[in-house]
C-alpha cells in the first residue's frame, strides 16, 4: 500500500440532468429550450423528486468552443446572466455572505476545474472583517476540500465544518463532472439549484451537498470534462448504426446536415431497424441502450479497467473553462465594470 | 484562430514493437522472452528493414505497477540492466558524451514524460567545460524541444541544430507513446537502438530520429502512456468475443485464470467461430481486427473526435515512470553509490 | 481591488526559539545541545510562559544542506527519531487518529512548505473507515487550509471546524517560518508541542494553534525558509563589525575558523568596542539589535518595501525538505519497512 | 554532488540601462523621457560602445503595478506600441519570420518570466510551413532554451544551433533581470536593440545573443524580477541617509512627497553633508557608491551567501507581466483585433 490509495478515490461522476431527460415522462418535467447564437441554454425544471433527478431548476448552456476568443466572451455572457439569474431567484438578502467551493482533485487535471475556478475568485470575506473592502464588492469567500483519497476526509465533513464556522448564506459548489455523452465533454456547463446528490452519476457515494444537508441554499456548477470508458465505446456502436442509417437515408436536410454537428437526441430518431440492425451488429444490434451499456460495462469491468476518455487538449481547455466560470461568478458577486 | 492550433499538433504516436510483432513472418526476427518475477523482458532482434519496423534490436520491459515501492525497485533494476547493456553493445569510446532529449508535450500530462524524465537526470557536461566535474560521473547534457504545436519547430530541426553545435557521442531519446493495446498502458518500456522512426505509429509525420539520419548512435526509450479511442472501442469488442469464447470454454486452467491478468496473445486463440461471431455482432464480427479498427476508425472521425483514453491516475503515474527511468539513466551514466 | 488582495496576506512569520533563546533568563529555559556529525539537535525547555515564547518543548535540528542525498538520509533520520521521541512523550493511546495539516500559501514557493509536505504523507482514514487499511498503517488523514488572502477565512476557522467534524487525537502542523538569522534559511527544522502562538513573530494575527485552543495535542514542525530585508540588513551591518573584529582579533582558534561556519551566538561575544563602532559606523553602530533592527524597519516600511530574502535555489530546497519531513512523519506515523 | 549543480547556474542579470545612466557622459548619451500618466517612457540612445553599455537605443517603461486590471491595460498599450515603434525601425520584410525566446530557468520563479512569455505567444510558423495560416498573422516561432545548469548547455549555443536549422528574419528575446535599484523589480520593462550584452550584469558569463553574434536583428526585452542582498542593503543604507536629510529639508515641495514615490536619482541630490554622514555612519557613511558596494559585497560573500530578495507577491506578478508582455508581441506580430 503506498500513495496509489489516492487513485481509489477518484471523484468525478456523471450527473448531466440533459443525459438523463429523455428518461422523465413529460409530466415530471418543465422543459424549456432557447438558442443565442451557436449557444443553446435548456432551462429544464423537475416538479418533483424522483429515482433519476432531484427537484429543482437545472440549466444547461451547450457551445461549441471556449478556445475561440470571441466564442469565449460569448458563452461567458450567458453564463453569467444565467447564473445571476438563478442566484437572483433565491430572494438572498442585500449583503449576502458567498462561499465558493472548489471540489474535486487538483491533482489530476479533468478533475481540477473547481480548484481552478477558486484561484481565480475575487476573494474579499477578510476585508469585510477587517473593514476593508470597497463598496463595489460582494463578501465571498472560497475553499477547496481535495478529495478523500487525497486527504482521508470526506469532501462533504470539511464543508459542513467550515460552514459551522463561518457565517454562510450562499453556497456555490464548481465540479467537473464525468458525462455518458462524448459530445458534450468540455462544450456544457449545467447550473442547477438542487446542489450535489447522492447517487447522481456513476461511483458517488459522498453524501448530499444541498439545502436539505446543509440549511443554506446551494448552487451548484458542472462541467463534463470526462467520460468512461463504457460510454465511448457505446457511442461508438451507435454512432456506427447511425452512420449506416444515415448512408441509407434520403432525407437531404440529414444530407446536409454537417457531420460535426450531430444531434444526438435527433439523430436517434433515424435509426435501422431491427433486422438491418442485427445484420450489421447481431445480438448487439438489438440490445437497448441500457442493456448495451451494461453489457460493454460488464467485459470492460473485469479487467479492472480504471480508463478514462478525455480530449488530447484537456491541460488547454479547462484553463480556459475555469477562467471563464469564476469571470462569471466574479461579475455577479462584484460591481466590475469590465 | 487563437492559442488552440497548438492542439492540432500532439504528438503521442503509437511505435511498440511488441503492439505489431505478431505481423512479422519469422523469418524476419528473433525473438527471446524470460521472466524475472512478474517482470517479463521480451528481446527482439528485427533482421532486417521491412514496412513495419525498422532493423535493431527491441528491448520490451513488461511490469504490473510501479506506484508499489518494492515493485518500483525491481523494475527499476531491470530497466538499468537492459539500458547498461544496450548500450555497452554500441562500443562507445570510455570518455562518451551523452545528450538526452525528452520529446513531447508538457503541457499535456500523458505527454509530459520526456519533459520529466530531463527534470530528474543529473546534468553535467557543464562541469566538464568548466574541469568541475567529479570523476564519478559521465558526460551528460539534456534537453526538451517541446513540441511543434506549441514552438512552431520540428523537434528533429531542434535537435540536429543543437548536434550541430555541441560535441555528442550518444543520443538518448525518451517519450511517451501509443499502444494499440490498453493492457499496455503505463505497465511496458520499450528500449531500443533504432532511434524513432516516420510512419511508426498513427499521425506521426516527424522525420526520423536516428542514426542514418543524425551520424550518431540513437537510443529510444518509450513508455505508452494512452490508447486513441479507436483502440479501446476495438478491444471492447475482442474483449466480448473472448468473453463468451471463454465462458463456453472447458479447458479448466483458462476458467481459473484471473481476470486481471488476460494475456490477449494467448486469449486471441481461444476464440469463437465465424458462425458464433456472426450471430455475436453480424458483419462486425466477423471483420478482421485491421478491418475493424478502420471501420471504427472512420466512424469515429468525421465527428472530429481527439479523444485520448488514460489511466484516472495518470498525473500520479506518470511522475514514477518518469523518475524510475531518470535513475536508471543516472544509473548507468554515473557511478552512484545508490 | 483585484486579485493583488491576496497579497496583504502573506503567512510566514518567525518563530524560531533559537533565535529568541537568548533573551531568557537562564532561570526560565532548560537547554541541552549535542551533535550529531555535522548536525546540532538543540533541545530547549521553556519552563514557564512568557512574553517571548510559550512554556513548552523545543527541539531544534541544525543542518548544512539537505540537498546532498547523504546528508538528506542523515537529517531524515535524526528528525524521524526526534518527532518520535516527541510523540511518544504524549502518551497517546495505540491507535491514535493524527491529522497532518500542512499551512502556508501554495502559490508562494518558501511558503508552500507544508502543502508540499501533505502531497507526500501517506493518507489511511478512509481506508480505516472503509475497514480496508493494513495493520502496518496508523491512521493518518491530511489538510491544507490555504491562507486567509486567498481563501478569505482564517485557517484557524477551518482547522477548528474540521475537529469538530471528524475524530482527532493528534495535530502535527506543517508551516514555513521566517528567520531573523540569515544563516539558519533552509537549514534547521524546529520541533516543539507548543503548538503556533499569536504574535510569536513578525505580522502574525491568527489566533492560536495549540492544545489550549483545541483541545488536543498540537505538534508544529516548522522550517525557516525566508528572511525579511530588516533581517538581512542588520545581519549585514552586524557581519561588517564582526569582519573587522575578525580582522583585528588574535585568537588564533577564531583565525582558524572557516568563513562558512560563522556561529553568530559565539561572534557576537568578538567585537568592537563603542569606540571602534563609532569610528566604523557613527551613531548607527552604537545602536542595540533591538534599535538597529527597529531603525531599518522603519527606514524600509514606509517606501512600502513587501520585499523577501531567500536562496536562488529556494524551489529545488523546498521540494527536498518537504520530501524529508514527509518521509519523516510518515516512518513514526506507519511501519514502513524503508 | 547532486542535482543541485543547477543552483551554480542561476541566470539573472543586471542589466538595466537605467541603473547605469547616470555614469555616462553626456556627450556618448542622448535621453528622451515623456510621461503618460503614471507611466515614464525614457528612450535612451547610446552614441557609442563602451565599458558600460553597448550602442544601440534602449526604451526603459517604467509603472506602478500591473496586478491592476486599468493600469495593466495602460501599460500593455504602451508597451505594444514602444515594441512597434522599434520593430520597424529595423525595415524588415514584410513578411518577416520571428522567433521568440524565452531566457531563463523555468523551475525559479523569478527566473521563469521568458518561459510564461512563451506559452502565452500565439505560435503560427508550422502553420506556414502547412500553407495554413490566416493572412491576419505573422510568421511566429518560439523557443525556450532553458539555463546551462538544468540543461549543461549554453543557451547561446541552442540558440545558435536553431537559427542555423530554420529561417529566421528577427529574434526577440525575453529575459528576467535583476536590478540594482529595488524600486524598478516588477516596474520596469526595457526593450533594446542591443541584444543581450556578455558582463552586463552580475555573474553572466554566457556569450553575446546580439546581431553581431548571430547576424540577424536581436531585440532583447527585460524585466527586473529580483534584486541581490548587496542591493538591498547598499539601498537601505541610502534610504537612511536620505530619511535624516529629508527630515532636515525645509524645500515643501519634498515635504509633500508621497513616501511611496521616491524618486532615487532626485532624492540623491537632496543629502547630507560628510561631517553629517560620518556622525550617522562614520566611514560606512563617507563611502562612494561604488566603495559601499563592494564592501558590502566583500561582508556578504565569503559567508557564501546565495541569496536573492524579491517581493513576496512574486509568483502572481511574475504571471501578470508575462501575460502583459505575450500580449504586446502578439498584438504586434498579428492583426487581432482585440
Amino acid at each position: 500500500m503506498d500513495k496509489e490509495i489516492d487513485l481509489q478515490n477518484y471523484s468525478i461522476r456523471t450527473d448531466l440532468l440533459i443525459d438523463a431527460v429523455e428518461n422523465f415522462e413529460n409530466a415530471t418535467i418543465k422543459v424549456n429550450e432557447r438558442q443565442e447564437g451557436d449557444i443553446v441554454i435548456n432551462e429544464t425544471e423537475v416538479l418533483k423528486d424522483n429515482d433519476i433527478k432531484k427537484k429543482g431548476k437545472y440549466i444547461t448552456i451547450s457551445f461549441n468552443d471556449v478556445t475561440d476568443h470571441n466564442n469565449f466572451l460569448k458563452v461567458q455572457n450567458v453564463f453569467s446572466s444565467e447564473i445571476k439569474k438563478i442566484i437572483t431567484s433565491l430572494n438572498l438578502k442585500q449583503d449576502y455572505k458567498t462561499l465558493v467551493v472548489g471540489l474535486g482533485n487538483r491533482n489530476s487535471t479533468p478533475d481540477s476545474l473547481g480548484d481552478k475556478v477558486c484561484d481565480n475568485i475575487i476573494v474579499t470575506r477578510h476585508l469585510f472583517d477587517l473593514k476593508e473592502a470597497s463598496s463595489n464588492y460582494g463578501n465571498v469567500a472560497v475553499f477547496t476540500p481535495n478529495v478523500m483519497g487525497n486527504t482521508g476526509i470526506e469532501a462533504e465533513e470539511i464543508i459542513k465544518g467550515i460552514i459551522k464556522m463561518i457565517d454562510v448564506d450562499l453556497l456555490v459548489v464548481v465540479d467537473a463532472l464525468a458525462s455518458s455523452n462524448i459530445e458534450r465533454v468540455n462544450k456544457t456547463i449545467q447550473i442547477t439549484d438542487t446542489g450535489i446528490s447522492p447517487g447522481s452519476g456513476v461511483g458517488n457515494y459522498r453524501k448530499e451537498i444541498s439545502k436539505d444537508a446543509l440549511g443554506i441554499p446551494v448552487i451548484a456548477i458542472g462541467v463534463p470534462t470526462v467520460v468512461d470508458a463504457t460510454t465511448i465505446v457505446t457511442d461508438t456502436i451507435n454512432l456506427l448504426i447511425q452512420k449506416i442509417a444515415y448512408l441509407k437515408n434520403d432525407d437531404p436536410k440529414e444530407k446536409l446536415k454537417p457531420r460535426d454537428k450531430v444531434d444526438f437526441l435527433k439523430e436517434k430518431r433515424t435509426s435501422l431497424n431491427d433486422e438491418e440492425k442485427s445484420n450489421l451488429l447481431g445480438l448487439v444490434g438489438n440490445l437497448s441502450m441500457e442493456d448495451l451499456k451494461s453489457l460493454i460495462n460488464e467485459v470492460l469491468t473485469p479487467i479492472g479497467y480504471n480508463m478514462m476518455v478525455t480530449p488530447k487538449e484537456i491541460d488547454f481547455v479547462i484553463e480556459k473553462i475555469a477562467l471563464l466560470i469564476s469571470k462569471g461568478i466574479n461579475n455577479v458577486m462584484h460591481n466590475l465594470e469590465r
